[in-house]
C-alpha cells in the first residue's frame, strides 16, 4: 500500500462496528473482519507516523497500566501507544498504593479511572485468574460508567493475561503478513508453534495459546509440538482446532521437534510451563504454602533439565522450508552460550534472525494504538483522513 | 446549571483576585467566595470534560507530585488534575533522590521547580510537620521566584497534610451540594462526623479536621463524635466553632455516637488516631525509639479495640433522617465482615452507598484542577469562554 | 540580547550542521561553533519561555531516561528538557525490567526506543564503563535505524558518564558567562577547580574532568588543584592542556588549594574519589569482591580524613580576586556544620552564593533541551523563528 487512503479504503470495507466502546481480551473473541482492522488500522498508524503526520486524538486523557509482572517491552509498548495517540500512561504500582488494605476490584478500577480512556493490564501469573480480572474491571468500570460516576468507560487492553497474549501474537501475525507479502499467501503455509528447553521455569503459556489461537485462522497448517506434559490450555487447543477448520488450514499436535520443524515456513519454539504445574502454583500461593512451592520449582526445572535437546539448533533450522523458515520469539530468548549454557536457540541461529525479530517487536506499540483506537472512535477512516487533511506534523517542521 | 455561561456568571459576581499567584493550604484560610469559585470552577471543568471541550490550558510544565504516604486515588485525583490542563507529572520519589544526603528544602524546592507549575504534597503522617514543611516548600520557591532562579512560581496545593485535607472535603462538600440539589438547601441540616472503629490505627486526623473545618461553613449543625480520648485539634474545633456561629449553623461535641447520627442528613463515619497520641508518635519517630512506636503502636490498637461498638451498623442508620442520612466516606473504608473482621461500617450499608461514595471520590480531580487553576490565571472566566469559543475537543472528532 | 531574532543571528553564523541526528557524549567531541550552539539555542528557548512562546515541537515521542545512579536534578532537568519539547519520558527502571535476564545491550536499546526520539543515560560509576556503554547503545540504535527497525534515530545525551558531565558543566558555562556578561570578558580570568573535603567518598570525577575539558576552551587560566593521589583521568588532562593552547589561556596544576584560590576569578571546589581508586572499585565490582570493596572503602575515607583542611574557608575566599570570585557547585554540597561536621564549604560562603548557586544549576534544563534540538532539526533558527511566528503560547492566555 501506498497512500493512506488505501488503508481506509480497506477499513472501509470490513465490518468492526461492534468494536466500538468495546474491549481486547482475546482474538479469538473477535471476527475475522475485526482481526483485520487492527491490522489494516495499525499499518495505517505506522503509516502516518513514518510520514510524519500527528495521530495525537486525545488533548488530555490518562493510560492505566497496571503491571502484575515484570516488563520492559511490553511496559514500552503500552507507553508508546499512549503517546501516539496523546494519552498519558499512569502506572498502578501495587506497591505505592493502598489497594491492599482492604479495596475490592470494583472500588480501585473506578478510582483509577475517573479521567482514564485506556486500561491495560498484565496479569499472566496465575492460572485462572489474570483473565477474570481484567473482565472484573471492566465490569466494574462499565458499571461505574452508567451509574454516572465516570464521564467515559475505558476501554481494556489485555497485555497479556493466563489465557492469551493478544498485543504479541497479533504483532507477531503482522509480522508475518508483512513477511509473506499478504495475508493471501499464507494458504497452505506451515507454522511450528513448539516447545524448547530453557533453565529457568514458569514461563507463562499466553504466548504459545494466543499463537495458536489466532495464527490458526490464515489457512496455514499449524503445528504445536512439545513433550509430554507440556499441554497448553485444552480450551484454547479446542479453539485452533475449530479456526483450522474454518480457515481451511489445519492444526496438529505432535511431541517431536523435529516433526513440526520439518518443511516449516515458520518456526516458535519458545519454553513454556506445563498447564497443569501452573494450575498447582497458583493453588499453592493461594495456601501461601512456601515449601509446597519450592517442591514444584525442583520438580519443573528437573521435569525441563530432561529436554535439553529441544533447542532451535541450525541443524534442526536447515530441515525447515528451504533452510530458511522465518523464525520468531516473543523476546527475550534463552540463548545457548549467551544468556544461558542450554537455551531455547542457538545463538547463530538468533543472530541471523535478530534484525528481524526486533522487527517483529516494533509493531506491538501500533498493534496497541488500533486496539484503542478501535474502542474509542466509532468511524477511524473518517478520523485518519481528518488527521491527513489538518497535516500536523508530530515533528514540527 | 446547562450551559457554560452559567458557570461563569456565578465566577464572575465572586471576589478570588487573592488566589491568583496564591496556594491552597486550609480551606479556613480561604474567604467564602473563594471556596465557592472553586466548587464552581471544578464543576465548569466538569462540565466542559463530559463536553468535550479541551480544558488544556498548558502546551508545557509540570507539577511535581511528592508522596510521603502510600495513595492511590489522590495521586490519580492529582495526575488527572494536572493532565487536564496539560501538566505533566513528575514524581519526586525521595527513595531515587539524593534528598537525604545534605540537601536543604530550600535547595530542593528550588531544583524541581525550574519548569514547575505545581507543587502537590501529601505530608500527613507527623504531627506539626506536614503544613510546616509545605509552608518551607513554598517559602522558598517564592524566594526563588523573586531571586530570578524560577521563572514561574509554582503553585502548591495541600494533599493532605496534619491538620486539613482540603482537595478530599472540598470533593465531599461538593458531593453534598449536588446530593442535595444546592448550597442553599443545606441550612438547617444536620451533619455527624463520628468516630468509627478501625483494626488498623494511626489513620491520620486531617479528614475529621477538614470536615468540621469546611462543613460548618454552610449553616448545618456538625456535631463532631468520638470516644473520649479521640479529641482532635483543639485550633480546629475553634475554627469550627467560630464558622457555625458566622453561617447561622452550629458545632457541638459528643461522645455518643447514637446521638450523633439521631436524625442526621449527613453521616461520616470513620476511624482517626488520637490526636495525643499522634503527636507522642512523632516524637518517638525523632528520636528513633523503635521500641516505644511498638509500645504505642500496641496500646493504641488496645484503646481502639475497646470501641469496637463505634460501627455505622444499619441500625444505626435507621435512626438518621428518614433513615436515608447520606453515607460519606473517603475511601477505603474497613467494611465489617469484607475488608476485616469488624470495621468501620456494615457491608450492607457499605454496599447501599457504594454509587454515591463513587461519586463523591469523582469530584476530587475536578476540585484539584480547579484550585490551580484559580492560581494560575486573572480571570478563570475569560480564559474559559475562549477554550469554549476555540471549541478544541479534548478527544478529536 | 533583546530580541529573539538576536539569538537567531549569531546561531546563523555558526557552524553546526554535524550535529544534526548526532549525540551528544563529551564536550571536546564538539566544535567550539558547536559549543556555542548549544549555549546560544539554551539561551534562545529561555527567552522564549519567558516570553510565554511555546517551543513544543513534537506531538508526540518519547524521551527515554536510563539513571543508573539515583539522582533528582538531572531526573528532573530531563524531564523539564523533555516536557518543554514536548517529548514525554518514560523511565527505564532496570529493577522494574526484565532486562537482567539475558538481554543485550543492543536488544534493549531498540526494544525502547520504537517510538524514541531521545534517550538520556547516566552511567557514572564504573571507570572504563558508562561512557562505552553509551556508546554500545547508540550503535544499536543507529543499526536498528538503517534496518528500518525503528522510523528514527534517537538522539543519545550523555547526563553523566565515568570521564565527563557535559549537561552539568555546560551549565556551569553557561552560568558564568551570563555573570561575567559574555564570553568575550573571560580571557584571562582565572578559574579554580579544586579538591575539597568530603566525609563520603567515591564521588564521580565526572565533574571536575568536565571542567577542565570544557572551561579550558574560553581563554581562561584554567587551575586543577588536589591533593597528591587525586589524580584525574591523564587523557582528560592532555584534552585541557591542548585546549589551553589553542584558546590562548592555560592549564596548570597545584597541590595547594591557597595557590589554586589566589586571586581566582572562579572556585569550583568539590570532592572527589581517586582516579585510580575508582578503577580497583570498578574492577572489585566486577569480581564480587565485597570484603575487597569494604577494605577500599576504608582506605579512601582513610585517605580523605587526611585532607580536612582542603576546605572552601572564608579565609580562603578572602584570597580569591577582591575576596568576591564567583563560586561555583553542582549541588548538593558538603556543608561544614550544615550536612556534615567538616565538609567541602563553609555554611556562610555556601549560603552567600545560594542565588547564585541555584542560577547556575537553572540552565540544565535548557541545555539539554538545546542538545536535543541541535540533533532533531537541521535549521533550528528557522524552526524557532516559525515558533514566534505561530505564537502559540505555553500557558495560555
Amino acid at each position: 500500500m501506498k497512500t493512506l487512503q488505501d488503508y481506509l479504503d480497506k477499513l472501509n470495507i470490513l465490518n468492526f462496528k461492534e468494536m466500538y466502546n468495546g474491549n481486547f481480551f482475546l482474538t479469538w473473541e473477535k471476527t475475522d473482519d475485526e482481526i483485520e482492522a487492527v491490522f489494516t488500522l495499525a499499518d495505517a498508524l505506522r503509516y502516518m507516523r513514518e510520514n510524519n503526520i500527528s495521530t495525537k486524538v486525545f488533548e488530555s486523557g490518562l493510560g492505566i497500566s497496571l503491571f502484575r509482572d515484570n516488563s520492559t517491552r511490553t511496559r514500552f509498548s503500552f507507553a508508546s501507544a499512549c503517546n501516539l495517540l496523546g494519552l498519558k500512561v499512569q502506572d498502578l504500582d501495587e506497591g505505592k498504593s493502598q489497594i491492599a488494605h482492604g479495596e475490592t476490584v470494583r472500588e480501585t478500577a473506578n478510582m483509577i479511572s475517573f479521567m482514564a480512556d485506556v486500561i491495560g493490564i498484565r496479569d499472566d501469573m496465575y492460572i485462572g485468574k489474570g483473565n477474570a480480572y481484567m473482565h472484573e474491571v471492566v465490569d466494574s468500570v462499565t458499571q461505574g460508567h452508567k451509574d454516572g460516576i465516570l464521564e467515559q468507560k475505558p476501554t481494556l487492553v489485555n497485555l497479556q493475561c493466563d489465557i492469551d497474549h493478544p498485543t504479541q501474537v497479533m504483532a507477531d501475525m503482522l509480522h508475518i503478513i508483512h513477511e509473506f507479502g499478504g495475508v493471501e499467501n499464507l494458504k497452505g503455509k506451515k507454522l511450528a508453534m513448539t516447545w524448547a528447553y530453557s533453565p529457568s521455569y514458569g514461563k507463562p503459556l499466553s504466548v504459545p495459546q494466543g499463537v495458536i489461537g489466532l495464527m490458526t485462522r490464515f489457512g496455514m497448517d499449524v503445528v504445536l509440538a512439545h513433550p509430554e506434559g507440556y499441554e497448553v490450555f485444552p480450551e484454547v487447543e479446542a479453539v485452533a482446532a475449530e479456526n483450522a477448520k474454518k480457515s481451511g488450514g489445519s492444526y496438529t499436535k505432535t511431541n517431536s521437534m523435529a516433526e513440526a520443524f520439518k518443511d516449516a515456513d515458520i518456526v516458535y519454539p519458545k519454553s513454556w510451563a506445563p498447564f497443569a504445574a501452573m494450575g498447582q502454583r497458583t493453588e499453592l500461593y493461594a495456601q501461601g504454602d512456601q515449601a509446597g512451592i519450592d517442591a514444584l520449582e525442583k520438580e519443573l526445572l528437573a521435569q525441563n533439565a530432561q529436554h535439553k535437546d529441544w533447542a532451535c539448533t541450525e541443524e534442526l533450522m536447515s530441515t525447515t522450508k528451504d533452510g530458511k523458515a522465518l523464525y520468531l520469539h516473543c523476546l527475550p530468548a534463552d540463548i545457548t552460550g549467551v544468556s544461558c549454557e542450554t537455551g531455547e536457540v542457538d545463538a547463530s541461529v538468533f543472530d541471523r534472525y535478530r534484525t528481524l525479530l526486533y522487527k517483529e517487536a516494533s509493531y506491538k506499540p501500533y498493534i496497541i494504538a488500533a486496539m484503542i483506537f478501535l474502542a474509542k472512535f466509532a468511524d477511524p477512516a473518517v478520523i485518519l483522513k481528518k488527521l491527513e487533511e489538518n497535516g500536523k506534523p508530530r515533528v514540527f517542521k
